[in-house]
């Protein structure tokens, strides 16, 4: 296997098994003499895995994960280096036996990886566990660091716009967004009025053994311009291949996406603002940039009698991972701009 | 600007301006000993200029390019030498005037780019022009030889699913599947029973400087297995942001996409085979992989009396293209796998 | 600060300051399936670090690493699993504070460093320290285990053949290599017949705070064929830059080197088969490759009554670092090597 | 083959066989807006290929190359666009029949080549052959272009320093280097007193079918500080690899070199700014930078009957192929540098 670096510029390097004893991520390429915010780390990997504590608690899955960060190098007296920047989260449960009940999970990818890697490791190397996103959410809490130094007013803000059967009105959405803040003090992450319909779906749903697909939306507000290669390293581009590598998205679109494919020409340059999603030419306008990405189902419907372990709807728990993918891309493409002119 | 190479194993490097002396590629990586199919490349070229003869010469734009590729390394009695592969391709009008009654387009990126790089060019370095994607289409043709000798069984086949307002049917859709083959043969590569109703809509719309956004649709018929990395450069990765860094491209699909977010979990895995689009865990399984690509209408909606010269739907001249950079991933992740085991 | 990782296909990424937490090192590229050997882990460190058992004990600096290695993912019941392995070694003294008495040290690089970064780190962000080298030997020893299974017979064999006014004879080293061992038994790892004159130059060095260069060899033996690939990536360039790459050297040779350069055309090709130091073309022919490594003086030149740490002739613990970097080129280009042909 | 590429940020790409249609260079990753001076890479394209005129008519192979560089793509009225420059030279002679003398040339490497890619090309692909260095020449043009308008100051001057059995004299070096012009007035580029002495030694040679080696010199006066990522891509890493993958080049040395082994600590540090060549913990200080390089008698002693074609000694042709592949090297690091701090 290989190919677990991301990046031109800003370059992340993620590592661990779910089962072995810790995951990790190297980030080479941050400048130095960032200010190094520990406690947004410590936030960002909060978020990530919200069944502990807060409104999250029970429509997501209770792992046992406390993912307290060490930092092994590139951060010195609250600033970093410029060396690589090592943060290590020590896996709590390092038994894969905790996986023997799963073992012919629907969808899982375990045979997939047998088959290419001729290994017997019970959990496809243990990298295509979700847990690997711990790496993600770290290295992309570095890359928020860049880019509040640098770009203060950019927001990445990312929400559910549907769970399942329930879906976000117009309204809903743009009091959603009216506000920029994250979605994270709504269940679900699904900013809806009726707050108890999407919880009673999802806790019926882990009664159930249920799962449910949905979508996520993501708005980066106030992004830098300028930012995107033209040609095969557009902005659009690196931010659809970012985001169709998360577990179980199947769909990514930027703009108006597949609805603009229903659309006349003389409409749809009308309102180019807003239709364009921020980006043209591949390069970042400065203007809001919009995406949405489908996720399927979670494929991990088990057994509820044994421990009804699982997602109802992994939209839920991805939101960080997105969010902290783009602000790689937005890091990264940052200092490749640096690069554009003489 | 850089980033203009794509891949990691099987690397093209693109370049030319549309108003320059040339366009061309360079394959860094191609094994030596393989075949060069010339005829291949010459009816890749003439697929994706489709407006000088056949089928598609009323429905998009009469370009005035002859394309006759000129291979000038990586190449030696009909076969690869293993060394860097260069094809050169001549522009045959190298002036921007030509341009200069689109320099206000809404849609196109000229002012970004000018904004970027701080020059002059007409055409944001001419490098935005859909005159690039030449390049593209020579690298795929190679790409496609390798996978040819490789995998003989494989085949990609690209096909319009919706142009404006016109959409195929289940039952076309299925029919033109089973044949196996390209859509060349169909007017504007959509494969409906009614061909006079997407001629007469195209032709209409060219009259009246009006464009359709559209959908394209890709089956990868028995790719090979086991391509794709694990975690960043998951197969599903690379190939949406390979489509989403084609022109006008607004949002990509992979298996049953944004459909999916609106089922059960246990409904979608109970009918897999079909909807995880032949790749899981990022991995290709061998079974047919599918996507869906939104096209945007094409932004040159240009003033009629002059010369009509626009495209009123892009998806036609897009899919040779976007069959070309699939066969550059799947050549690439190909050369990728030989590293994955002992 | 980035350019922490070193090869194209067995890609090892290095990070961890001398002062900080933790060394390490991440893998990424080792095929699956390989038999991870942990004692040759530990073996690896220890010569790197002979101050504190043995025949090395009295010449080199006594640091206070115990280096006891851990490995946090991609090994699974001693295989590795194709995922990124990661290893790590913790630092036993955090303290710059121990480094307060060689802050105006000569030749040494803290205020280029500084100049560079702009950070005020004592010791040019601790990664200038030669502990970086830890890294380094590690990664060294997967490969060597790589190496090990794919091509059993490649030995790869360092000495110190000069040691300040010190010089083996032809003889000392012929015998030496007839051995075909590693030179770990000797004194500062110079195979001489007179091992108490090298022991008394270095002794008397120590106490008088002077320190020496010097020159290693190292010899390849039974190197695979076909490694290097031909304009950039010749291997002697590989190595050449790999090895001009480690603290102090001064100068790197191949073959005959510089030597060649006073030789007659009609000479010199006729003993072909050991002048070309088993490189042709830049791609190894299977023979023994050979190369030559000039050190500087180390530049620790201490205040001796304080603690008098410092290395009278760098060569001894270079020698373990220079073969950890020959191994990596080898098993980088045996991996890329695999993309030559169809 | 891979491997054609050079550089992480300013990224060229050659490609070309001797015996086929052109020689070639991609400069991907050079900013807009540089003024492209055509002139200079017309000037360094006649520096490398002294044969046909002026003062090393006589002492070096003449080859039926003009040389005519056409320029693809990048530049537009003057000025690089950002996009990537293409710059193609036609081979005057494609025929390989033309090598069919030395088929058997003694030091070639077509057989190690043969072997590597199974393929029956006459020459290694065409690519072994020095003609390829017409690619890095080009670059490295380019790579002056930027050097010039960034750091204007900066000049890289290359000398012989001996031919064969002639050597510089110390007072002879330090007249030439007092000039701070190129040595291309020189016989054979070895600014000796008795410039017949060096051409006669060399007209003789051609005579009789002899060959040697030489060694050059390479001296960068005012080269940007701060050049230089401090552990696998230290400037004088990224130095050694790029001269060591020059043709014949047996050895490479940085300031003191290998003398530097013979020194004692107290000694060599006190002459510090000497020694250390410019470059502290493998970054460049600002100082003049120093390289010695040592080369092989070159391999083609020719049956003079036939044509006599051969290069007696050919560090002359290696010094400008020498000079842009430094400028490359430090107009990589340049842009490189521009990523180290906030």
């Amino acid at each position: 296997m290989s190919g677990n670096s991301f990046g031109q510029r800003f370059v992340m390097t993620s590592f661990g098994e779910s089962h072995g004893p810790a995951m990790g991520v190297i980030i080479d390429g941050c400048p130095a003499g960032l200010e190094f915010d520990e406690a947004l780390l410590v936030a960002e990997l909060r978020r990530r895995r919200p069944g502990q504590e807060g409104i999250q608690q029970q429509v997501v899955t209770q792992r046992s994960e406390s993912d307290s960060p060490e930092i092994l190098s590139g951060v010195h007296q609250g600033k970093t280096l410029g060396t690589p920047i090592a943060i290590v989260v020590r896996n709590a449960n390092q038994k894969s036996s905790d996986y023997d009940h799963v073992k012919d999970r629907a969808g899982h990818a375990d045979d997939v990886w047998r088959k290419k890697f001729l290994h017997s490791d019970p959990r496809g190397g243990g990298r295509s566990s979700g847990r690997e996103t711990v790496s993600r959410v770290m290295a992309g809490a570095v890359a928020q660091m860049l880019l509040k130094q640098v770009s203060p007013a950019t927001k990445i803000i990312g929400y559910a716009s549907q769970v399942g059967p329930l879906q976000l009105s117009v309204e809903e959405e743009q009091k959603f967004l009216s506000r920029q803040t994250r979605a994270d003090e709504f269940v679900a992450r699904f900013p809806s009025v009726d707050q108890d319909a999407v919880k009673n779906l999802l806790l019926q749903a882990r009664e159930q053994g249920q799962s449910y697909g949905g979508l996520a939306k993501l708005t980066i507000l106030a992004p830098p311009a300028n930012l995107g290669q033209p040609v095969f390293h557009k902005l659009k581009s690196d931010l659809a291949g970012a985001i169709m590598g998360v577990g179980a998205v199947a769909g990514v679109e930027i703009g108006d996406g597949f609805d603009s494919a229903q659309k006349l020409g003389t409409d749809f340059h009308q309102s180019a603002s807003s239709v364009y999603g921020g980006i043209r030419g591949g390069i970042s306008t400065g203007e809001t940039i919009t995406l949405k990405v489908a996720f399927k189902p979670t494929s991990s419907i088990l057994d509820v009698s044994k421990n009804g372990r699982h997602d109802p709807c992994i939209v839920t728990r991805a939101i960080p991972v997105l969010e902290a993918m783009i602000a790689l891309v937005l890091a990264d493409h940052l200092l490749w701009s640096r690069q554009d002119r003489l």
